[in-house]
This record gives C-alpha cells, structure tokens and sequence, in this order.
C-alpha cells in the first residue's frame, strides 16, 4: 500500500466516523467533492495544505491524521 | 505564514541539525537538490509522499515532522 492509498483508507474511515458526506467534509474543507472522492480512493494523494485543511475539517491535529496514515501504512506492510 | 513556508523553515532547520547538505539530502530522499531548495524558500509544498520521504531521510517519524510544522504555524500565528 502506497501513502496515497494510506490516506484514502484513513479519511474514509474518519469521514465516515464523523457522519459527513464527501460533499459536506468537500464544503467544510473548501475542496472539491470530486478530489475527496480521488483521494480516498487513493487516486490522488494530498499536499500538505490539504492534509491540514481535512484534519481541521475531521477535529484531527494533523499529526493526528498523520500518525493515522503511518499506522495504515505499518500494518499493510505486513501483508 | 503559510504551510509550505512553516514546512520549509523546519526542514531547512532539520536538515542544518542533522548536518546535511541541500545535495545530500537529495540524494537520500531520492527527489532534486533543486526541489528541496524550492521547499526550504516555501516557494513549493510537500506533497504527503514527499513528506514521508524528507522525515525519513531527516530520522523523524512523518507526524514528528508535522508536529513541528504546525509548532511552527502556531508561533506565527500570534505575530
């Protein structure tokens, strides 16, 4: 699993958990709803002003969601 | 101060610590000298791949380095 595929898993997985739509977590971040959609897919990757805008967004610090994405990367790697 | 400017005051710091020239940094990390130049003057962001790559080569874990930068955001915002 590459980190692109990483963070697509742990923002679906935060999204989800906060109950927000990919359009409303697109409308409280001011990003595109079609970019979240490739982002979780893994399609695209985030830069690091996205991964702070969509920590903010999901009440993360962006250590947080990075750690999140490191954790993901830690166990696939296992496979 | 913006993201890609906070990013870039601390890998400049980081990379000054652990004694590494722009070059060998590079080198390491696998991207252009010319490229860490542009992300040191926060002329250029670190994309979430990138960042993985610098904290490696810099001995940090990637939410060690983002912990730093939004230290970094922080003191500035009180400016």
């Amino acid at each position: 699993m590459n980190p692109a595929a990483a963070f697509g898993h742990v923002l679906r997985y935060f999204r989800i958990s906060s109950r927000l739509s990919q359009e409303r977590l697109a409308q409280e971040s001011g990003l595109d709803r079609s970019y979240i959609s490739l982002l979780e897919r893994g399609i695209k990757q985030p830069s690091l002003t996205t991964i702070i805008q969509i920590a903010q967004t999901l009440d993360l610090s962006p250590r947080e969601l990075m750690a999140k994405v490191e954790e993901k990367l830690r166990e696939n790697s296992k496979d």
